[in-house]
């Protein structure tokens, strides 16, 4: 197994490879990401094939289809990372900007400066279009990055992390901008957690349980990413027929992902007429309704949903449901039971929607709009490298600035303190 | 012992409060301040008879002079810790503040507004101003602060805290804005660490030990304060008579502060020349030199340096001392053995300054002016809840926003996504 001192050695060829990387022009390193697209393609059988031993052995383990699907390369696949890392070369440059810049104490003049955060790591699970989205988004951003895939995808992420390394070697910039741990043992997950003055951010990419691992075990500063208990809350004045297209859109567009709606709040002034109609719509598209006892009287077909149902991101076609008395109430319930990442109240009425917005402590409060908006690409952002839950560094969706960090220069004449 | 439920307990009041404040006014905050401030000055009697209990069993646990000093307060202290809180109140708002306004997926309109973080916790060393202090900068952002000082102040922060509770009390402010953790078991510090989901930010101020403590052992997001193995580096077109000035202020004006000088590097170009007068100004300080080979030879009277020296925070009136081949060298000395802290060039040579401030890694790179100028009131920031050695959320000296967060509020007429 990799010791500590192997690990020290290579994150020390992480922090040059970052120096390095944080001399660069922004030319020099769009010209990366785009021999990293071309190396790629021109690789593609290669990749396959590696990615094929992977799915092997993964079918050899009874895995999920829904898992094999993640893990699963095809040419197709292979062309839309590629391009991944051409339309990152179109995006400005996220570092050097100066913020701002003025006269601190005996008019030293003082320059905020946009930098590299350094040397990060990643550690996610066996999906292996993210080592290419990661290490394309930190050579965009001049940091150097440590990736540590799944095992189940450790044929793909060898054979993909080469042929970057050798495209990032052809164009003159240094191999170790990206790493890969190839060691599977769990314990080197937990040496790397520790790699402390070695490593400036690690991100974990994944499930709740592996999140939970990093959040609880790592000293290295993390940024939390994923859970998302997302509310619809529809206020007396809010337009059933649309409320019907949010939830539809939240719930079921895509289930499994955080921004995806999993609690119903109903205004219990609206209740009586607006939840049958829900109820209708959420059963036609196959989704199971767990209701309060208010909700239960209005829909016979609802279960009867417990404490821990409010709690549960589902990931899947089951909706929570309340009866509310009011705004007031959906506001102390969301904060009581959400996970401060998208909540939505649906209303005409301004000033309800105001305050739903300014009380709701959420990364994102949304005003008649469904919460599967909560997305680096739907908001603008161009990548994005996963949706903070946390309100340290960066909350909501991440983009390039996220895995930046800022200096200050100081510009003196000889200036001592007094 | 407090157990992990009653700290759940109290860390939920703190929540409570803390969701009060960030709908608060910036007169209500500032009134809070300012009644703050009153009531500090009325009770002065009060806070002096509970530091002389602290104090004397300072005294009789042989406690070294220093850190009496800093356990002390004083009437004139008093004055003081309530007019920073006045200073506090002058300050322009930090939250509520909107960054940016956009277009997003589908014309979602997008807003970008500062956010308070909500609840900060704070453990720090015998010092009852940094009780007050901490209170007043929460209290301007809208957080609820939870305080966890030293045994050894106990006494004084339980009087202290009391007062502001009453103040805050008085002025329709929830009294769970700030809470002291009375218990002075270690453990408790321990639990409170642990404490994800309830404590947004734990912020560590103190010795090096403490920090690393936290560092190593909290799950709770922490931002990193305190060591600074600061260089001062003088260029071969650098002007001797400003280095000097700049040397001697660096390293004695304040030795025990983290933005004092520890390490002097000098060209070799202009060492015979340079390190003479350096030298001499040194001793005339009473500043122990610790030498490389080349030092030595130049400087009879200076001591050979360990490598570790050049690793050291001496925090005293000594100074290590290296001659170096030229700029490439220094740069690379320091990204080596600095702490990232506040890096130093002095050289009349533009392109020189130009290349240092790019290359070195530190969260202040000054040209020609003293590393104590890294501090929050020297920059303008008209508060300083600490300065970061971390590279996430904060850098350098941190002011008001260092204690903010962003949400985004999202407009819609009934959008789902595509």
């Amino acid at each position: 197994m990799l010791n500590v001192e192997q690990l020290q050695e290579m994150a020390a060829a992480s922090r040059a490879a970052a120096r390095f990387l944080a001399q660069t022009t922004l030319k020099q390193r769009n010209d990366g990401l785009l021999a990293m697209a071309v190396a790629l393609q021109k690789a593609e059988a290669e990749i396959l094939a590696a990615n094929d031993e992977d799915i092997a052995a993964a079918r050899r383990d009874n895995t999920p289809a829904a898992l094999l699907d993640r893990l699963r390369l095809t040419s197709a696949r292979v062309r839309g990372i590629a391009d991944g890392l051409r339309e990152l070369a179109e995006l400005p440059d996220p570092i050097g900007i100066i913020e701002k810049t003025w006269q601190g104490a005996q008019d030293i003049t003082i320059e905020k400066i946009r930098v590299p955060l350094g040397v990060i790591a990643a550690i996610y699970e066996a999906r292996p279009n993210v080592t290419v989205d990661i290490a394309g988004i930190c050579l965009k951003t001049g940091n150097a990055i440590i990736l540590r895939g799944s095992k189940n995808a450790l044929h793909s992420n060898i054979c993909l992390t080469a042929v970057l390394r050798k495209a990032l070697t052809d164009c003159g910039l240094p191999a170790d901008s990206v790493q890969l741990i190839e060691d599977p043992e769990r314990e080197v997950t937990n040496l790397l957690m520790r790699l402390n003055g070695y490593i400036d951010l690690l991100i974990p990419r994944g499930g709740a349980g592996l999140i939970k691992n990093v959040v609880e075990n790592s000293s290295v500063p993390v940024i939390e990413t994923g859970t998302g208990n997302c509310h619809i809350y529809l206020h007396e004045a809010g337009d059933i027929k649309m409320a019907q297209r949010i939830i539809i859109n939240a719930k079921c567009q895509r289930p499994s992902v955080c921004n995806a709606a999993e609690s119903l709040l109903v205004d219990e002034k609206i209740a009586a007429k607006a939840l049958p109609i829900l109820a209708k719509a959420l059963a036609d598209n196959d989704v199971e309704l767990r209701g309060c006892a208010k909700t239960c009287a209005l829909v016979p077909s609802a279960v009867v949903a417990g404490e821990q149902d409010y709690y549960e991101e589902f990931l899947r076609l089951v909706i929570s449901c309340k009866v509310v008395s009011g705004l007031q109430e959906s506001v102390d319930w969301i904060n009581e039971h959400g996970s401060n990442h998208s909540e939505v109240i649906i209303t005409e009425d301004a000033a309800a929607a105001a305050k739903f917005l300014a009380e709701v402590d959420a990364a994102a409060v949304y005003h008649n709009a469904s919460s599967r908006f909560t997305d680096g690409g739907q908001f603008g952002f161009g990548a994005e490298i996963g949706i903070s839950t946390q309100k340290l560094h960066a909350r909501g969706p991440m983009g390039l600035e996220a895995v930046t960090s800022y200096k200050y220069l100081i510009h003196g004449q000889g200036q001592t303190r007094e």
